[in-house]
């Protein structure tokens, strides 16, 4: 086992990223004290029914009272109102962390209440499902995602490393960037993602020529590959669109013109312009999998092969 | 094991969907005899090393002349050239299917060239993954999948029920809709997520201001979803393009409509309208996995929690 990096940690918010910190930092010893608070005293009762930690507070102001690591889990739209809660409460030489989806609107929320004895260093581990709550969290979710921090010029050195033993005890590997490139970066790789799967789930969901049920039926053809985006948390991510609003206008305005562009070539039956993007677009995906970043099994291994050789006949 | 349906089977394209019938004819004895032709000399060698059947011809002529069910595997756009080189040598009574994923062109591409003494019954099986060849496929494919047969008026109900019959022996469950119902409702299932993906894995591929490899290392964010279905065969969805224009150019267009709507509200901070979309397209996730169509576990299960319950502290 790890020795235990902080004697006490208490995590703000315990939905799937905040439950599954609580279930690693328990798994592997990480800290000695694990207070957990959550305004919902539904899903406060849930943490403890779950055993997710050892003290449970509705209030955040009590619950950062003796932390040494405070790590915020809420949608990005609630961060201004926790650190006004917390920033009070803090003891000397604590350090706060998020995990929030966007970063600059989070830093600009959080920063200004943060008093000059603490190192607040925003964060973003780049590892989740389409599940929410308490109960969807497990220890290995970071096992082997990246963490991007995010600090701002100045932040203590030895507060960053702390932090980052900390991701990487985690099972993170840990990445520095400044938040806008941060926020322009997940625009593509997650925002957008996001916005399209919601999008065409809701086009689908409208069409008066094809039902519901043929949709559900034939789903396998490709379709459910973007449900499974859009049956994401619906706060969290109205919370994203409404917080990295310019990167996501942007990465939104160049899909809008490559598909464009596509649907030209589709309705001049442009053979050749069609054949080079889905040829072009494959070795995106074998990188990805070298990269360790998914499963290399054919449909990500949901119907995995049972058998590898053809079976005899009678 | 399940009686032999026909005494001879030939395939013809041996590919993902072709190899994967092989296999699961072999596994359950669905055939007496299996022939297999491609005009490609190389897969036609593969498919002998995997043993997948128990004759092999580069022609497809030859390779029908004593067949009972003939089941044509190709890219769309090579339907009729197959229809024309097969029609003079078809064995009367014979059955003569596809798998294409476009209906209403392979009808019009095939129908002439059959002549009066056999069953011309086109055909989809909604099943696949993200890779090609004849090493990708695999007997359990059709498992608990749909497969829609498109008959045109007046065909044959024996002919019908026997080619439903093996499908059923497959795995599949059958389901009938005229050519033209089943292009508009591919377009939306199966056709536009296809689009999407290779058009969203393009334009990650043309960013300036964010490099590949930080899509590569953040993509387990949302993005590596897209990347599977834009790591299909490419000549095969260049055709499938190429041959269901219409529809496809329909769908497009209506995804292209939200999703103006959708920036629009990014853009004016409308949350209520995003918290709307983002919440009613959960439902239609669980639908898909109610009924039979997706896993349940999140992430598709690649990444499954292996422990359920936290760890003890040490």
């Amino acid at each position: 086992m790890s020795k235990a990096l902080f004697e006490n940690i208490t995590l703000i918010g315990i939905g799937l990223i905040g439950s599954s910190i609580a279930r690693v930092v328990r798994a592997k010893g990480l800290a000695d004290h694990v207070t957990i608070a959550t305004r919902s005293a539904e899903t406060l009762e849930q943490a403890r029914t779950l055993g997710l930690g050892d003290a449970y507070f509705l209030s955040s102001a009590e619950a950062v009272a003796n932390a040494d690591l405070v790590i915020v889990s809420v949608p990005v739209g609630a961060s201004e109102a926790v650190a006004r809660e917390i920033g009070p409460h803090l003891k000397p030489g604590a350090i706060v962390t998020d995990v929030g989806s966007t970063k600059a609107s989070v830093v600009k929320q959080m920063q200004p209440h943060m008093p000059d004895h603490v190192h607040f260093i925003a964060g973003h581990p780049i590892a989740g499902t389409e599940q929410s709550g308490p109960a969807a969290g497990f220890a290995e979710l970071f096992d082997g995602r990246w963490c991007i921090l995010t600090p701002s010029p100045g932040t203590d050195q030895q507060a960053i490393a702390r932090l980052t033993g900390f991701w990487e005890a985690c099972g993170s590997k840990v990445d520095q960037m400044d938040p806008e490139h941060h926020d322009l970066v997940l625009a593509i790789v997650s925002h957008l993602p996001h916005i399209i799967a919601y999008n065409i789930v809701g086009t689908a969901d409208d069409l008066e020529t094809v039902t519901e049920s043929e949709v559900i039926k034939y789903s396998a053809s490709g379709f459910r590959d973007f449900t499974r985006l859009a049956a994401s948390d619906p706060v969290m991510w109205r919370d994203v669109c409404l917080h990295n609003k310019d990167a996501i206008l942007e990465m939104l305005a160049r899909f809008s013109e490559d598909l464009s562009s596509l649907q030209r070539a589709v309705r001049w039956g442009d053979g050749e312009q069609l054949l080079d993007l889905f040829t072009r677009t494959r070795g995106i995906r074998r990188s990805i999998v070298e990269a360790g970043q998914d499963t290399e099994a054919p449909n990500f291994g949901r119907n995995a092969p049972k058998t590898d050789v053809p079976g005899a006949p009678e």
